[in-house]
């Protein structure tokens, strides 16, 4: 009975989009619920999985907001 | 001092309703709190409750999408 | 399908427990579930309940640990 | 390898404002780095910080909701 | 930069062991992280996982202490 | 009415420890409670805090173990 909770942006894979696709996010349930299934037996039908999609500003890492800290890992390896 | 989080899909319980109401999270929240106070001689006052209203696209059971596994579940009981 | 995780400190009820006693966390369990059903109608058998239990030294209010601030708040009533 | 998950009402610091501006929000981010960099040795490229708003509505205190709660409290004071 | 918690009952998949070995648990990240990464493109550097491995007593579904809830669906299958 | 959960791995900061100290503790619960008051004017007694110590086992990050993910970044640096 496992619950699985995926944080992750809320951005595009492609240009024009400004989150994950329906498609990407059906891809993550199907995938992890499986690997559940594959590593400790339990059944698809155990598990839960909740997508939660932050704001590029309310995700922080490095001390900065995301982007930010993107940019300066963009300049870093110049 | 508990700390409770419900998460639940954004879903109305009746017709023309997309979330639930003020007064059903009111309704929880009042719950959940007494249930700590009368279980474990909390007191409200020391309890927080956040509830997250999720997609029902980020919500995945069954390996699946909540309403493509409600629909395969529906059709199961044909 | 809502998840519910209940966080609470592990302490005991009662004079000579040291944690919830598993007749309690299974009363916060049926409550919680009961609720989810009388509230947003749903089956107990889509509710999933998780309840952590936390050091006093890791709980924090006031700033403080929690056994410190309710030293601090029982000295403040006198 | 921290991970800080922030949860705050969504509203704002300021009249006119209805949420933290994303230099609070900076500012939080950067501060919880730099406390777990200072209290444990972890360095800032280690830590995640996720900021979580949830409406007022969604979040219980006293028993009530927030909004509710706090008109509570300040008749109390009268 | 995603971030994953798997939360599991804590158990053994196999007879004479009473949780997950390290093994499965490594799968798990491996498993999870690549998922991050084929279906968001997600560096697996980006992604944080943490497993929670939580007491049969402290999981509910169907209303019940998971054990409970299992033997009830187990009986009612006979 | 903030609520903070701060998720680090069970180490210790010293050599002969295996976990953070009750000061330390204390220290990340007083800092992160003054961090919220002052970005965003929340009283301390307003805010909870809740750490979680998680095994190095149970904590993945580049698709691996904590322990393990370390080892490769040393010997990546050498």
């Amino acid at each position: 009975m496992p619950y699985v909770n995926i944080q992750i942006t809320r951005e595009g894979t492609a240009p024009g989009r400004d989150a994950a696709t329906a498609e990407e996010k059906a891809a993550l349930i199907k995938g992890v619920s499986e690997l559940l299934l594959n590593v400790l037996n339990k059944p698809v039908t155990s598990t839960f999985v909740v997508i939660d999609e932050v704001d590029t500003d309310n995700w922080g890492w490095g001390g900065l907001p995301a982007l930010e800290y993107r940019r300066q890992l963009a300049g870093a390896k110049k």
